[in-house]
């Protein structure tokens, strides 16, 4: 493998900009690189530790038509981010998400009701992959990320993912205020998770287009955001805890959705 | 400060086994190390730039009567485990739960029905100390842990608890397996978050005393531990997703519990 291609591996995984102006990322694993549609795949790196191994059978029953190049094992181990690399990378194309108006396209499409997930300043990697694997998971049709989150396709949010990534659509917005009113217009409860919440988040109806408003881990939702929302709804804690991590809020509110969902009633 | 002991505080953070010796552990930052009780404070270090900046006056405030040291501001840099030190570290003792009886014990007094997670080699430092989080704020009376889950006294799973490892208790065990049998006996359903559940997490009833399983993250439980719950549930998933973060499949179903406490009625 060349210099050059090695210094862009590099760059594609530990800098934002790079992944902006090339529109690629980096998956790696045999699993996740095996979930990557066809036509995202721009190329694939098999290190020849792994295709001497005894996964080599999986491996090739995983990529099946997908075709990929073999480097050794000190250029996989120079090019990976993790101590002890799976011997598999795939540089990966983007999904866009274009705006508002494809994501309520696809919510009309499926006839379902909506679930979109907004996300102010949620900085930590794992908290961000955590809450797309488990929005995908309660059935959510989109996550709006706002400029201040982590990077979607940084390397540890792709992984906490487990591959909702490649799935879920994200939208990258500048103002998330600016989404909150779209969709208030359109008809969804727009629910802030708020420690001054006034109603418990399980006695608000979930069962109609909702969009739920997750904020930064230490400072949670801003207000000019809040002021926007039109329900404000806490998740009861007991004990001395002052708040949950943004993630477990997120997912908890989120399964409460999905569960009013199957049930067919809302809370109140 | 002199080189022992800085050495040891090296070796608090860094070895489980420095841990178990001394039963001591490491507490950063200011509000953490203001909310461990008193009779568990062994020694506190505070740096000189700490004390000379404009927080020194939230210091005193939240440290109260507690007696500290004044260390440079290098000599914190080097016994700290994160880029930016936050200028204050507790030595702490470590509190013991003896064993189920007290833990037992202590649900009787309290008057409610027991809520107990059990952990099987969760190693994930921050998916333990998330599950200790939301445990103590769904209400839960203790978590029990095996020898193989990541050690509820490394530096990063005390800091995810946000301080519920300093009011929680924590029953560290050999094998679940005898927990589960005797939280059987004792009237409690056992409950394991199994991906071949037979019933939906929120279709069990939770309002009863109840011992929560949570495996593996990528193995789940072992069949061994699974076959002695009382009941098998799983959190239903929608689009590709295969499993949850273990943390948040805790956490959903500690606030499903929580919930049902609440609204007065099980899920059935």
């Amino acid at each position: 493998m060349d210099g050059r291609k090695k210094k862009f591996i590099k760059e594609l995984l530990e800098k934002p900009r790079a992944r902006r102006s090339s529109g690629l990322f980096i998956v790696d694993g045999p699993k996740m690189c095996a979930e990557v549609p066809p036509e995202q795949v721009e190329e694939i790196y098999v290190s020849e530790g792994l295709l001497a191994s005894e996964h080599a059978g999986e491996l090739s029953e995983l990529l099946g038509a997908r075709g990929f190049e073999v480097i050794s094992d000190r250029d996989m181990k120079q090019i990976s981010d993790t101590v002890t690399p799976q011997g598999i990378i795939a540089l990966v194309r983007q999904r866009r998400t274009k705006g508002l108006g494809e994501i309520l396209e696809s919510i009309a499409g499926s006839g379902a009701s909506g679930l979109i997930v907004g996300l102010e300043a949620v900085q930590d990697p794992g908290n961000v992959g955590t809450i797309l694997r488990s929005a995908e998971a309660a059935g959510a049709s989109a996550v709006i990320c706002d400029r201040d989150c982590a990077d979607i396709y940084a390397p540890k949010v792709v992984r906490s993912t487990m591959g909702a990534v490649l799935r879920l659509p994200v939208l990258q917005v500048e103002d998330l205020c600016v989404s909150a009113d779209r969709l208030r217009q359109e008809g969804f409860e727009v629910l802030a998770a708020h420690l001054k919440g006034s109603r418990d988040y399980d006695m608000a109806d979930l069962t109609g287009p909702s969009y739920i408003l997750i904020g930064n881990e230490s400072r949670g939702l801003s207000e000019e955001l809040s002021d926007r929302a039109t329900c404000l709804v806490k998740i009861p804690m007991l004990g001395h805890t002052e708040s949950l991590n943004a993630a477990v809020a997120a997912s908890v509110i989120l399964f409460e959705a999905a569960r009013q969902r199957r049930r067919g009633s809302g809370g109140c």
